[in-house]
């Protein structure tokens, strides 16, 4: 069966949207990635979007992505060739011409990143990501749960320079590349995981970026038939309404190259009397209500505008801001314990065991 | 004419003394490198040292060196196989057998370190460095006032993570490998400034091995002979004997990766009733006497034990220490309009012009 889809300019439009609400409060504007990508299609040609099962076993498959706190991504706009220098510097370096992009993080701007390469190369894209949503740390991929090396990864900057890393495990490179990604200015565009066709068929969180697309389709269709959009978008991923609220205050920090930080909301309709707090290090983490934990990574913890339906990211919160809080199951791969070791709520710091959001 | 010299492990106890006078007070700890280089040269033979003249044009040469602040780097003792992994690899990445290891810095430990690359794969070392002396920062050599580009560059720790630089500037080399240098611990291993044997032959400063070896032998001789050391290493440098003093105070911090700060001196002997600030950057740099600048950089600094003769760093300083401080005339290539634009005092954030050092 051939599932390839072909993806226009036009078809980012859903994507993005779909890929902000995926991103679960991070992984960067998605406005951004979407007009780049939407540039490299409208000069160079649709995108074609493949099923990881049709990519050979022996064939070479490597992710690409940006990195960087999303408070700097939204001032400091690349260019949108940094991410195909990357690519390339990659393929020279392994001396083998890369068969098919993947993207590493379905969520906002990453969701649309991977379009760019995709269309500048005339590769495919395979649809699925290595997350199933947005992390904020190099390492929190599928791939390595699955024993895929982060190296030897390129990262290009907007001004001309390129490193590449090779290093021991998939957390070092996330300290040295966090680090170049600062000197460079906050953000760098990267190259890395590079797996073969078999690995990625194990690894792969499948079918997301098609997911994103059928998300903002919804969110947009329901909007015009002036249907509940927040309702629209969590029948789609099986989520459940957790709370609406009204951001009453958030704290934020940008520290080592993250936007940290916890909003704090006062629940209204029938969350009304309650208070809630939301964590977040570039993704929303732990959600609390009254001070006991009520859902954490790696469920999705998403916010919608309340009014409008559309994804509310951790830079977009403020005081007054009318919110729905839904959280949809996180992807199987992560629910595991090795799954937990890399992303689970202990891993960020919180002195609390995940378990699968039910609601009370 | 052949000028090869063969140096076994023991030549290197002269070297490395005679490199800590060149050091300027940095460059890390000689001991450090002096006893990897004597490893690598009893395991796998002696070193041919040639000079420069005798390398072809079209020759392949590779400086290499330890990179990191000499605070860090006398706790973190480093293996020696790690500088001898950055060399393979850079040679790897250029396609290209590399005829001869070359020094970018003659003080300290980078005096002896590429005694140990040369020892360990056989190849020539070229006597000569590109400082003649040592400098806090990658971009300060002469292979950059001839245009060499520092990358690509290797850097690896001692770990097995490694990471290679394309920038489009030296001063962005210095920028990122420092990071990756903190990120690693605090120091890394670097090949770099890949040149041609006929730029090598412009951008080199000649002779510095040999100029090492020789202070060495010089201290060693005259303490034999119960002569004064001062006068001795002064008169073979053509340096001044500026003051003798008794340390009274030292500031020190180590920031951003450098050990920076200043030292208070009480004048002694002649130079009594007077009071003599040097301010450091690993490096010593500028010399003041009464609060008037009286020695900058690039002209050597040096600070001697009043008794013994022995070089004094930066992290050997302490309260009642008795120095000389004698002052060298620095490399010619520094002190020209563009080498001051590099290492001048202007450059490390002093607000004075550099003159040529001469007694009042």
């Amino acid at each position: 069966m051939d599932a390839s889809r072909r993806i226009e300019a036009d078809d980012l439009e859903d994507i993005a949207i779909g890929g902000a609400v995926l991103g679960t409060g991070g992984g960067g504007d998605p406005y951004i990635g979407k007009l780049m990508a939407q540039r490299a299609i409208r000069r160079r040609g649709a995108v074609t979007l493949i099923n990881v099962e049709q990519v050979p076993d022996d064939a070479l498959v490597v992710p690409v992505c940006m990195m960087g706190a999303p408070t700097v991504m939204t001032e400091k706009l690349p260019q949108g060739e940094e991410i195909v220098v990357a690519f390339s510097k990659l393929e020279r370096l392994l001396g083998r011409r890369i068969d098919a992009v993947l993207c590493c993080e379905a969520g906002g701007l990453n969701s649309t990143t991977p379009f760019i390469v995709a269309a500048e190369t005339g590769r495919p894209l395979i649809d699925g990501d290595g997350m199933g949503r947005a992390y904020p740390e190099l390492q929190m991929v599928t791939f390595t749960l699955h024993g895929v090396a982060a190296t030897p990864m390129v990262l290009a900057d907007d001004k001309g320079n390129s490193v590449v890393l090779e290093t021991i495990d998939n957390k070092w490179t996330e300290r040295l590349a966090r680090s170049c990604t600062i000197d460079m200015g906050g953000s760098a565009l990267l190259a890395f995981y590079p797996m073969s066709g078999g690995v990625a068929k194990r690894a792969v969180v499948r079918g997301t970026l098609g997911l994103a697309a059928a998300l903002g389709r919804t969110l947009r269709e329901s909007r015009a038939a002036h249907a509940d959009p927040v309702a629209a978008v969590a029948g789609k991923l099986a989520a459940q309404h957790v709370f609406d609220g009204r951001v009453a205050d958030v704290e934020r920090r940008t520290v080592g190259g993250f936007a940290r930080g916890a909003a704090l909301f006062d629940g209204l309709e029938a969350a009304r009397g309650h208070r809630f707090r939301i964590a977040f290090q570039n993704e929303f983490l732990v959600i609390e209500r009254d001070g006991a934990a009520l859902a954490t990574t790696p469920d999705l913890i998403i916010l919608l505008d309340r009014d409008t339906g559309a994804p509310v990211t951790t830079e977009s919160l403020k005081f007054g801001l009318r919110v729905a809080c839904i959280v949809a199951p996180g992807p199987a791969q992560w629910r595991t314990p090795a799954g937990l070791d890399l992303i689970g709520p202990r891993y960020f710091g919180y002195d609390i065991d995940y378990h699968p959001f039910a609601p009370a």
